[in-house]
């Protein structure tokens, strides 16, 4: 069994806060800041240039890619991390796109991370080959995968609402139509069990500062199954995804394997903050953390609903319909989640109307959650929106 | 007058050591080690979510590259930090090309690095369209201009010999045939004086990690001339470059200016080391970063002239016509690095037969100087390629 109380104790919360925002920036695990600390003082300062082999910076993204795959289902050897998820986006669809040479259509969602569809906009557009970038209602997805699309690009979970998508019966369909599968796992890894392998997900993408907790702008990674790795020559083929980058030979040849999907040169200290955050899943069960996580979510939803009947629950019922957060309508949801976070709990708004509250039980237990639902309803008792400080919009909450 | 008493203490090199190699990797800012931990400890981990707003995570790319600007003679709203320099060039020839669409070929030449040569290997390949990348000898660039060119995409400093390419002449001669220029900057930014403005470049990229000392990893930038940039629609276009990134619309719009070349979420860890890099120059005049350079290095080859006649030398033997590094050919190269590392001068090697030094005043000295070629000196009459600790290669020196 998961010692719950073990990686709570790993990560720094503020006192008094209850971070419920876990699903867009993951708390500091405490190793991270020694962890980084010694790959300055130890490493970067000491060693200089013979840190790459000395410190094994260069060896670094192979060994915790195949940490990040194990928590998706992922073999060795077949995930690989570096860059943002917008850069893995583009490097993953574009490789699909190649496999698929005849066909013209992505076909996504309305739900998609606006920030996938603007990487599909802008390869589209550079390509100059007429694809079609075709958006559907989350629900008619199944419907709509015909043998025009040549790409089913998806984010698993809605980072809305939380509603999830079967992976699997998704892909299954989208083979049945000669298409491929990109999945983006940004709200899933770590915060649900997630199988790529089972599923036979063509490729996927995620990033390590939600759910993997790794800090601000900390590395995205790619998964590309093994099935297709030795066709792709990536698009974005930079010389640690050589063959042998340091011969510097003129012409671009790809790695084995994964290692084709490195980039340029790995961002040494988001590493390091990285290695400490996935050093808490060490002895974790993603299984564990599914269970709490539904168990903390129907709690707070029975709560809310119990003491907060203004609110209307945006996220499904079901929870096995949903990922690892929860959220719900309020129209003056943005007054309120300004009311909240004064007051030590943190959510976030997404507009128009959405309360969005991440549920992660690595830090989060059973009295945050009452005490969250207490506070929710005394602000909505006091009309919190009537308040004009908490009604002035910043960019991010 | 710069005062590099200053600026030398401004860093830590390890007792004994004389920094050779600050070409490849500069050596740590003294400042960058609590700057960091001060991001982490006092931002991530109070702040959580609120760092991108509270800490100015979202703000400081923009802030940090006009401070770029400023060391490379271009305009406030002209450079964009995030990602790797990979990326950043993929970025520049993609909005390159797309604003020559009539045009094929991409020129450069042997003597620019093989990364940005296979990032033009990825692009030609996956658009599909015919382009041709067309490399010659480097003293043979200016006769290969000619109206078929879409962008010359060229290295200022050749990363193996130092030998400087004039930005300015080979500018015109490019704008002349109806060309693009896209200028690497990687071992130019920090090294020596760049107008990217005076020179008209019209792109032009360039990392952090090496003369200017932001640590393994740090992000990479692009300079767009004001000219072009209303005109690109960017080939990678994240979330961060668009008009609105938190409407969360559907449909990707460019951001005004400069802006619209952010691509993902930057990385924060990173960008507080570079911070306390960009510090140290606030006092540097690149003018004297420059005389300096030369006179070090003039003092450096006519030390090695006298004391070491086996090493040929393989940089211009006009200053003006080279970078801030220094190399030299020698057949037992490698041994001689190796057996210069260990005893404290950090040079790097560059097959088949090329020994590299960088020259960077901002933390060496004569005295530096002299005991390099001292040390230098003796490992050439003891013959240290006779001993086999020294003959086995590893990937990175």
């Amino acid at each position: 069994m998961t010692d719950f109380t073990k990686t709570r104790a790993a990560f720094h919360v503020p006192d008094g806060v209850i971070y419920l925002d876990g699903n867009s920036l993951g708390p500091m695990p405490v190793a991270a800041a020694s962890r980084v600390a010694q790959t300055l003082q130890g490493e970067w300062a000491e060693m200089l240039i013979g840190g790459w082999n000395k410190a094994g910076w260069l060896a670094q993204p192979t060994l915790l890619s195949d940490r990040i795959g194990n928590l998706i289902g992922a073999g060795a050897g077949t995930v690989m991390l570096g860059q943002t998820l917008s850069i893995q986006v583009f490097q993953a669809l574009a490789a699909a796109l190649s496999l698929r040479p005849e066909r013209r259509v992505i076909l996504s969602d309305s739900g998609n991370f606006p920030s996938d569809l603007y990487i599909a906009n802008g390869l589209i557009d550079s390509l100059g080959q007429g694809h079609e970038l075709r958006l559907v209602a989350p629900e008619d997805i199944a419907g709509a995968i015909d043998e025009d699309v040549a790409v089913l690009m998806l984010t698993e979970v809605d980072y809305r609402t939380g509603r999830l998508h079967n992976m699997k019966d998704l892909t299954a369909k989208a083979h049945k139509a000669g298409a491929l599968t990109l999945w983006d796992l940004a709200h899933s890894a770590g915060a649900l069990p997630v199988d790529v392998t089972g599923t036979s997900a063509d490729f996927a993408t995620g990033c390590t500062y939600k759910y993997l907790n790794a800090g601000p702008g900390a590395p995205a990674f790619i998964y590309v199954a093994p099935c297709h790795i030795d066709e792709i020559r990536p698009a974005l083929s930079g010389w640690l995804g050589h063959a042998a980058p340091f011969d510097f030979a003129p012409v671009f040849e790809p790695a084995n394997g994964i290692e084709r999907m490195r980039i340029g040169t790995p961002p040494v200290l988001a590493m390091a903050a990285l290695e400490a955050a996935l050093d808490i899943w060490a002895d974790v069960s993603m299984r564990d953390v599914r269970a709490a996580s539904i168990s903390l979510s129907e709690r707070f939803i029975a709560g809310v609903g119990k003491h907060c009947p203004e609110l209307e629950l945006a996220s499904p019922k079901d929870p096995l319909a949903r990922g690892s957060q929860v959220s719900f309508r309020f129209e003056n949801g943005y007054a309120v989640i300004q009311a909240l976070i004064s007051r030590g709990v943190i959510g976030d708004f997404r507009a128009p109307d959405i309360m969005r509250f991440g549920i992660t039980p690595l830090y989060l237990n059973e009295n945050d959650i009452d005490r969250a639902v207490a506070i929710l309803a005394d602000i909505l008792k006091s009309r919190a929106w009537d308040d004009v400080a908490f009604k002035t919009r910043s960019t991010v909450t």
